[in-house]
């Protein structure tokens, strides 16, 4: 895209501008009572110009969550200066953590997949996230295999469950849902391993 | 309902045949590509009669769903002359026979959880799964604590996850993902014990 630098700046931070907003607007009201006219008075800008960052409500909607998504997974990016299970228990923790502070984007994103375009991104993550975690759970040099990847997917759900169950009842410490999470990863693994070497 | 017993045979008879071409019709078709007229010449009815049974194209999706979920409950009825564990079991072998011979319908139903009605029936479904389990698990006479009801919820996702994995990928004996859930769901509770207990 050419153009003066102050310009194509003024455009990012624009957009991410209206990124946090859309997140906070989207968890404010429900989708069905939000129009882009409301969306751009929100904003203090003109409808045309909003409409010149996203083409539609829904690709606002979508931009939004992936902006939600991309910021969860910048923070739960794994540190490689650490043993697998040890790089597992700290992203699981920036995980957590990213929820607490951000729970309605969270639930919003979860409850939203029904949308195509969230559910790609949500199976796109998940299936991102399950190959990081398979990598570090499954023998070095050797295929993961198909108990495994069942188990890490299935884990994987268990997260988004017993996550939107904590953010609902909000009756439990995180220290607490970390450890239940990882053991239930390390013992479905262990069982994975187990199914396998029985076939 | 008054009227003569034979009538309303038929008219039960009718819905129930209309609920299992639905679900054939809506596992071979995308949604968008039946209409209510498509649906009506399948079953060799008039779409008025079609519109008498079901009001909607939504309504006639939703009712199947909510047949085979039926259907489903009725098959994991656990039987109470056994142990809880047990019951756990049988009932988690009869879920993965029903999935393997309904593989279409089940993934249709965790798939539409974007459509409110099927959102309503798949909460209520999974809380009253839940509720089965914990009340097998927990000890008898004391509330759930927050961690096993966290752990039980998070393990119903788990095996939709796993479920829908194995589905797709078809690379898993039954018996294996039976065992891998079972295990799975044990050292989930075991893991809220200890939660419950260190606090």
């Amino acid at each position: 895209m050419p153009g003066p630098a102050y310009t194509r700046l003024d455009v990012d931070e624009r957009r991410r501008r209206l990124l946090a907003l859309g997140a906070d607007l989207f968890t404010r009201f429900a989708y069905d009572e939000l129009s882009m006219a409301k969306i751009a008075r929100e904003a203090g800008i003109s409808k045309a110009l909003l409409y010149h960052y996203f083409p539609s409500k829904e690709a606002y909607f979508v931009a939004t969550l992936e902006e939600k998504a991309a910021e969860l997974q910048r923070r739960t990016e794994p540190d490689p200066s650490l043993a697998p299970v040890e790089q597992l228990a700290h992203s699981l923790d920036a995980y957590l953590q990213w929820i607490e502070e951000n729970a309605s984007s969270y639930e919003k994103m979860i409850r939203s997949s029904g949308v195509p375009e969230v559910r790609a991104m949500l199976d796109r993550v998940r299936e991102e996230t399950g190959q990081r975690i398979i990598d570090g759970l499954k023998a070095p040099g050797e295929p993961a295999t198909p108990a495994l990847r069942t188990a890490v997917t299935g884990w994987l759900w268990f997260m988004d469950g017993a996550c939107l169950d904590w953010v609902a009842h909000r009756d439990l410490e995180r220290e607490a849902l970390h450890g239940l999470l990882l053991a239930t990863l390390l013992a479905a693994a262990l069982s994975a391993g187990e199914a396998t070497t029985a076939t």
